[in-house]
């Protein structure tokens, strides 16, 4: 590398960060995109360059890059409280009012929040809670947790082991008593033959014999995302939580919605939840949470659990459990600012629940489009939430060979025409945020339709 | 409760909120405080009471609760770049500056960065490292992590597991694999004639069989605060360190430093390794890396573990592990100003680690004096975090029956004179900010010395 690059701000990111879900040949070979800040959809390099970013930062930043109204709460929230904790009876007065807030925007009449500062650590608190009630009640064997292969619930160890994913093998996970259910995704999963309805019943007939294989004394707990999200955006299949939710509750089964993707608003309504019409036993909380711009997470409690947990917890005199900024005043009055903006509409704007309603049309429009190529094996989504399969034969579904690397090759594309992109698996995945312009949707879909024929005409 | 109380803060904290780590026959009695704001090292409550917090919070708000300059650099980094991930190859320019000071004020030469939302999310992610780094090298089975009893990393399953606190049994805690040696606490452990340099032989002498029972090549790491926090500020005996240190080393199990109450300053030092003369392979900060304004854990890893870690996932293709908000632009650009105000001296004031060098030796001589009361078994501390612990009968170090809440009672009194205190078993803990003045330090010692001879009047 010539001595002119080695201060660069690429060699810099490069020499003492270890990075996270990042693909080291690539950035070997592009180096790291460094950035320096955003407008509306779009983040800037330290080049100046521009990307729309189609993620919304990590499926998180709802409401682009520089929220006027949010980044005016967060700054003010500074100036009036700048930090502390929801530990020994003591807490903010910002934290009692979002509680008060997510339990009025909950499908639950009443209930509790417990507040973390990631989904990952909610989750995990959420498999501490039930641990913690179950043994309170006489039930200590109850602790296996059902999820789906391609769910992902966090990275904690814990939430790495809800989590459904192959690459979980290079830690030794998951643990023992985390089980996973066969992902519900139809086009790839059905058989030959076999009708959705008929699929849906399989999936339901499974989890049967899960639990009987498994005990039903013996779990706590059935967690799912409303639609996958980085499973690779995949919604259940037709009927999916009509058919598996009566046989949970038959069984005694505490259903617990993973909301982090979904929530507020991703899906066109507040919760996934409600877009499937299901109400669960608690909901797990985060990311569009403070629309990205303070760590969050919470699980909220429904009030049958939220009874039970507190009566467990004045038994034992208390909850043995919390996290140092859980209940942060700043994160608290961003996340109230947020669910304002998101689904009330604020400072004078209309909610930005009402953009993923107006975009819906076009994007599901752009995404079928784009899915008439003959290497698109389908295209999938919910809300504001999208996602186009590449596959080697259309016929057959039968992926390219995994070593073309083309849903790296397609982000990278993107990348290089400006337009952030996510590839999951051979998908590529589109979460934009929900303030996006019609024009921006078509500059989305153009440079991504680019992408796709320059790489598929180079594997192809 | 009458009915204009039905709608007070109070009432208002209690509908819907689960709290953590929370005395609830406490809370139940005397109700929620509800805070808005703080100035210095004082917080306000919705009454307008003034409360001297001497636990900085939660050991976190070192420089106050309305430091300028920080929360400036907050506000300004939230109208700069909002929110941003580090996932994928991109990262914002703050993170890659945080990671290069990181590296520039650890004990390091050279190292890589890894961030979290907290310290619990630190120390889970150091376990999974561990456990993905021994099988990509050929050692799936080094996978135990060696602790302390009173040792304290935090709330998620694996942290709390590390944690050897009794507490973590109502959720069938510690997981199988997790080993905690005894606390190396002279005063409470040493045997009757016993001296400390025996005391702390036999703590090797322990070590050593432990690791001969476990098998040394199925224990991954041994993870040690230098001084044990939330335990109840417990210094390790004298000569600790350097006695387990080389038997660690001899069977090549990883060294890592807890640092996420010591490091920065609390004791004295830049961490509370440098201390006690030991170089760690690893570092856990968190808590006053950003003062308490932001939730952040960064796991540091030495050149070694660093090269190391960083081979094994380019053999891998990627470290697939990462949380949404680590490496936050805003968090970042927070931690960075934190570091130089604490570690350099920002806009022309004093580090503040000068205000850990100032008032040691006073908060040392209040602890003292107070720990000549009959009912203080001993006084202990490092730096600015300090404890005393309360006995029954001194001569016999016998503490009072459990069901007097002796420290909830002193803590209890204390709160009533507005001062914040934490009982830590029959502890009571004192952790100051770094801002203290001399005239609050006198302040904080006379309302502590009140509360005790109450509370010993009505239980003596």
């Amino acid at each position: 590398m010539p001595d002119d690059k080695s201060n660069s701000w690429e060699a810099r990111a490069a020499a003492h960060t270890l990075y996270g879900f990042t693909d080291l040949p690539t950035v070997a070979a592009r180096g790291t995109v460094v950035l320096t800040g955003g407008h509306g959809p779009y983040v800037t390099d330290v080049h100046g360059r521009d990307y729309l970013d189609a993620n919304s930062g990590l499926w998180n930043m709802v409401a682009g890059f520089d929220p006027p109204g949010l980044i005016a709460a967060a700054q003010e929230a500074y100036g009036r409280f700048p930090g502390y904790h929801a530990f020994f009876g003591r807490m903010s007065d910002r934290t009692v009012e979002l509680s008060e807030k997510l339990i009025a925007v909950s499908p639950f009449a009443d209930g509790r929040v417990f507040y973390t500062n990631s989904g990952s650590e909610a989750n995990d608190t959420l498999v501490k809670m039930l641990w913690f009630l179950n043994a309170q009640e006489g039930r200590p064997e109850r602790r296996k947790i059902l999820t789906r292969v391609n769910g992902y619930h966090g990275v904690t160890v814990v939430s790495a082991s809800m989590t459904g994913k192959p690459y979980n093998s290079v830690f030794g996970l998951p643990l023992p008593g985390f089980v996973h259910l066969t992902c519900p995704h139809y086009w790839r999963e059905g058989k030959e033959g076999e009708s959705e309805a008929a699929f849906t019943a399989r999936m339901a007939a499974e989890l049967e014999e899960v639990i009987a294989r498994e005990g039903a004394e013996t779990i706590a707990a059935f967690v799912a995302e409303p639609v996958m999200g980085a499973g690779g955006v995949i919604p259940p299949s037709e009927g999916y939580f009509e058919a598996v939710l009566p046989i949970l509750r038959k069984h005694g089964i505490a259903v617990i919605s993973d909301e982090v993707i979904c929530g507020l608003g991703r899906t066109g309504r507040a919760w996934g939840c409600e877009t499937y019409g299901f109400v669960p036993d608690a909901i797990i909380s985060s990311k569009a949470l403070t629309a990205g711009l303070f760590p969050m997470g919470a699980v909220i409690l429904g009030p049958e659990l939220a009874d039970r947990l507190h009566r467990a917890s004045e038994a034992v005199e208390e909850f043995p459990h919390g996290f140092t900024a859980s209940g942060h005043p700043v994160g608290c009055a961003i996340a109230l600012k947020a669910i304002e903006t998101i689904l009330e509409g604020a400072d004078g704007a209309p909610p930005l629940i009402d953009g993923v309603h107006r975009l819906t049309p076009g994007f599901e429009a752009g995404l079928a489009r784009l899915a008439e190529h003959p290497h698109i094996g389908e295209w999938r989504g919910k809300g504001l939430m999208g996602a186009l399969e590449a596959v080697q034969d259309k016929a057959t579904k039968t992926p390219f060979p995994g070593h073309l690397s083309v849903s790296e090759r397609i982000a990278n594309a993107c990348t290089d025409a400006g337009l952030i992109c996510r590839p999951l698996g051979q998908a590529v995945v589109l979460c934009p945020p929900f303030i996006l312009t019609e024009a921006q949707m078509d500059e989305m879909f153009g440079k991504l339709e680019r992408a796709l024929e320059t790489v598929f005409a180079e594997v192809a």
